[in-house]
């Protein structure tokens, strides 16, 4: 558990039957707060009031629903999120403004805050501290997914044990009607608002932010990370403090083991692709090269049917970075160079490479010979059943 | 027919039996060309070749091959190249430089450039100037193309009849193991290599550079543009010149409906999709999100599925245009208005647009509120045979 944290769940009929659909998380004192949000121009209702009070630093509660996104919902939208903090903050006898929100669901339809604010009163009263209260909240949060995602872990700040335990909803980076990449990482470490902040981005570059499964951004993508300030050591306040390195890994693992859970979970997915660029100019050319080739709808459905087709890859590099040339690029899959020189490597033997492709988690290296960064992201592959997700008509 | 043009294709062998996969075009005097070619950091070497030679502006012949791409083929595939043209030349008694050629089909295979070599004396001897060639020549570029891609226009410059003959492959901007658009537009017309340049650069912007199957651009796509000077009126070297009207409403005809029929037969493909930005900044802007729209594979398998889905549209526009806000962008499907003020729109009746979208073209438009740019480009919807085609291993 997490010192200092409680937790209830419910069914409030938004959308679900026979579930819990609302997740109501409450901390006994003001907790540290940090979070990212989808860059989209279109954020949800809740994304909006989030950003707005992210800034603050501190919050004392965050509810979440499942079944409707409360995205493009106009000024009823925004009244809808304000009712339900308000309701909270009554409880709590809080501000509004430490009250964090979020929504996953279908876009467009408009939320009934009445059917949350309804439900408020009874979670209060069945706040829980208990180990199982987190799989109920890891559960009340899903859409679409097929499994429920939660990661726990331990580390050491100045000897002393400090808990992470982080959970997520996503089954793409968006999903159809069903949509979004929903994360929540809860510790007990004392960290200030603005090392914590600085923590997040940088982990979440490299996980949250790593990894796709159709190129497509959601409305209402959130990450909030938020510390209870609960075990007894000293604050933490400038995020390069050597202190933090054992938390900086269990940071990094969550984050990362939950990035790649939604991309397993990716809708119709088989099989966890990475993709590693290295020899680029810089980190932010290396990971677009990284997506170019995790994005390609051409490149997934290979890897779905085994074919080692490594045109495809190089396809990818050359529409994506216009500085490398075909005579410096090196590729490989799994162990296996692929392509050198600017031509089909001497050694390439495709049935091997075919037998490697059937293994549930590949990976695919690619150098652009012209600098010394790298990056890694993760993708899943292209299955007919994607589409058929995608494609059935809403009834 | 187009005056001084003879045509002549075979079967030389390189993968495909029973049918013809080698093309020779032959100028009876030197033509002008200009050409356009795939932005592709990794060129297959007859792109390599072209672009060296497209700045002289004159070509004396063209020959095509299918079922192998030439790309990524080193060293081997730029001699592969020179042996075709210098066996051109030869026959022609012209340099090798006035000799243009183009591969489609797998990539990083050698192309056995003796295989066609020896066909080209028989072509020789073939070489015919009928209406028919034109269909030949047609069939043998093609490759998972289903249907041949073939456009005649006529227009006038200065009184006299000019005609305008294209044709085109590609199944995909570009298509799995056999890859690539090809595109081919020849005239009778007297027209300067420089104006020629700039005439194709126009119309392919707002046609082959405005569609997309699946947001993948090949190695090896290529348009070129040839006049044969054969029609006697006053040469135009002014891409300005008024006299050019008609001229350029038939050349963007034959680029436009080629384009469109790429997009028709794209693997799987079911449906056309026009998508319509307007009310954008510049043009750039426009067509940046009407391609993040066009490449969504939540929209295009919304499509398929005929589901009125737009909250995936306003997550494409979200994602792609970070200058709008959702009370800015007005949403349609066809002619129903589906979303404005950031939200449902008031008269959005759903079965309606269901019904709306049974149709096989289907129109989507989106203003963004935030100028008076625009700009159209085309897609297909995602269907499942797209993943079976791409995914099959290859045999």
């Amino acid at each position: 558990m997490i010192k200092g944290i409680k937790i209830a769940t419910t069914n409030c009929g938004i959308k679900y039957k026979n579930r819990d659909d609302l997740l109501l998380v409450s901390f006994d004192s003001l907790a540290n707060v940090a979070g990212v949000f989808t860059q989209s121009s279109m954020p949800a209702a809740p994304v909006t009031w989030c950003k707005k009070n992210i800034a603050n630093g501190v919050a004392k509660a965050l509810i979440v629903n499942a079944g409707n996104a409360n995205a493009f919902t106009g000024k009823i939208g925004e009244a809808a999120v304000q009712k339900t903090v308000n309701k909270v903050a009554e409880y709590l006898e809080c501000s509004p403004e430490e009250v964090f929100v979020s929504s996953t669901g279908v876009i467009g339809e408009i939320l009934n805050a009445d059917l949350i604010t309804l439900a408020v009163p009874q979670m209060f009263k069945n706040l829980d501290c208990h180990e199982d209260a987190w799989d109920k909240a890891t559960k009340a949060i899903m859409t679409t997914d097929t499994k429920p995602k939660l990661i726990k872990k331990t580390c050491l700040i100045e000897d002393k044990i400090v808990s992470l335990f982080g959970f997520a909803k996503g089954s793409g980076m968006i999903a159809p009607n069903m949509a979004t990449m929903l994360g929540y990482i809860f510790t007990d470490a004392n960290i200030s608002s603005n090392a914590l902040q600085n923590l997040l981005q940088e982990t979440t570059e490299e996980s949250f932010n790593a990894i796709t499964v159709d190129s497509d951004q959601s409305t209402n993508d959130t990450v909030l990370l938020f510390a209870t300030k609960a075990v007894n050591h000293t604050q933490i306040t400038d995020s390069h403090n050597p202190e933090l390195k054992s938390f900086k890994e269990a940071l990094h693992e969550v984050a990362l083991g939950l990035a790649k859970m939604i991309v397993i979970d990716g809708e119709g997915a088989k099989k966890l692709i990475e993709i590693e660029v290295e020899g680029a100019m810089n980190k932010i050319q290396a990971k677009e090269v990284a997506f170019a080739i995790a994005n390609s709808p051409l490149v997934k459905t290979a890897i779905a049917g085994c074919d080692p087709n490594w045109g495809r890859i190089v396809m990818a590099v050359g529409k994506s970075c216009k500085e490398t040339s075909p005579e410096k690029i090196i590729v490989k899959i799994g162990d296996y160079p692929l392509a050198k020189d600017g031509a089909k490597h001497p050694d390439y033997i495709e049935s091997l490479v075919h037998e490697y492709l059937k293994n549930s988690e590949v990976k695919i290296t690619v150098n652009l010979g012209i600098g010394s960064s790298r990056a890694i992201v993760w993708t899943c592959d292209l299955n007919e059943e994607y589409i058929k997700i995608n494609k059935d008509y809403r009834s």
